[in-house]
């Protein structure tokens, strides 16, 4: 803004909701002024939730999940299937595929995929633990969901590489995922049926 | 979701910024994500700016800005020609009129306009104040800058009568080809006011 309209405490939240990802610098100013219109049924409560998340949000260290506990929700459910194990490449990823509730499985988030140009390697994905994690022994299946890209499925062959040694079955999604698409993206019916078609790698 | 994959502090981090506009139920999840990730740069210090601006935020008595001082940041800009005042529906009016940067007048947000199916009567606008305000003797010109709507219209005709009595010059926005619009878009009503209000080259 070319003069200044408005006090600096509002252009501050301006600016920090302008870095929120699905707002632009004209939807944030659009957000503010309705946050600040229901200040009492949104912009406080808000306020609140993003403190108590900032307080206490924590990486799960078992599967790399987030949540507001360590071991997090899904880990510590007794009533999933912990011998089947699905790997993705990103928390999204796990919530996308609860949201598709086919499977009642537990999860490993890589933070990641394998990406020589941007110098991502093995050793910077949460791959190390999935080894540690399937020698445990517990694991008989594990579906590697991770995106149908290149860096995807080059992930995917790493870690079944690194995964041979031991006896457990290794699938991954069918191709009902639109090659070149993210999970986040697709409708619970797709992840659904590439979930159910699953093959062996 | 079917089953809870984190903790309750951040699915109601989501359900809140769901309501954000701009943010549906999918793009919160996403931006509670980024949030997290983000932190100490972003999900914490917007905690904060919230708070400031729950805790500061107000709504200008004069001329009915958002701002964390009253009178505001317009109304107390001692550069600006308090003798022409813009009148406008809402704040994100006066902030988008602001950066086209055109003016340094003062403002006064009517806070709606006239719908008489809304239940949306003068005594609900900020009309009352307005009519004060130009008693003063201060305001020579006024430039009328609602919406091109029907009810932007009534409400344009409806301040017209009641600043009848005072000598001030009233104008509204020209009607004309948007910058940058293409022709074959605009409907009939904007090409005709556009050629009626034609200019020389
Ligand atoms: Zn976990
Ligand atoms: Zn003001």
């Amino acid at each position: 803004m070319a003069k200044r309209v408005t006090g600096p405490e509002i252009e501050k939240l301006i600016q920090l909701l302008a870095k929120v990802p699905g707002l632009g610098p004209r939807s944030a100013r659009r957000a503010a002024l309705h946050l600040i219109k229901k200040k009492d049924q949104l912009l406080g409560p808000l306020s609140l939730a993003m403190g108590e998340a900032y307080d206490k949000v924590k990486i799960c260290s078992r599967c790399g999940n987030v949540d507001t506990s360590d071991p997090c929700t899904v880990c510590t459910d007794i009533r999933r299937d912990h011998s089947m194990l699905i790997i993705c490449e990103d928390v999204s990823d796990l919530w996308a595929l609860e949201r598709a509730g086919a499977m009642n499985a537990a999860y490993h988030v890589l933070g990641g995929t394998l990406s020589p140009l941007d110098g991502v390697g093995p050793d910077d994905l949460n791959i190390r633990a999935l080894v540690d994690r399937v020698s445990e022994g517990t694991v008989k299946e594990i579906i590697i969901a991770v995106n149908a890209t290149v860096e995807g499925q080059t992930t995917a062959h790493y870690i079944t590489d690194q995964l041979s040694d031991f006896n457990v079955k290794i699938t991954r999604l069918a191709h009902g995922v639109p090659v070149g698409g993210e999970l986040d993206y697709l409708d619970e019916g797709t992840l659904t049926a590439a979930l159910r078609a699953r093959t062996a790698i």
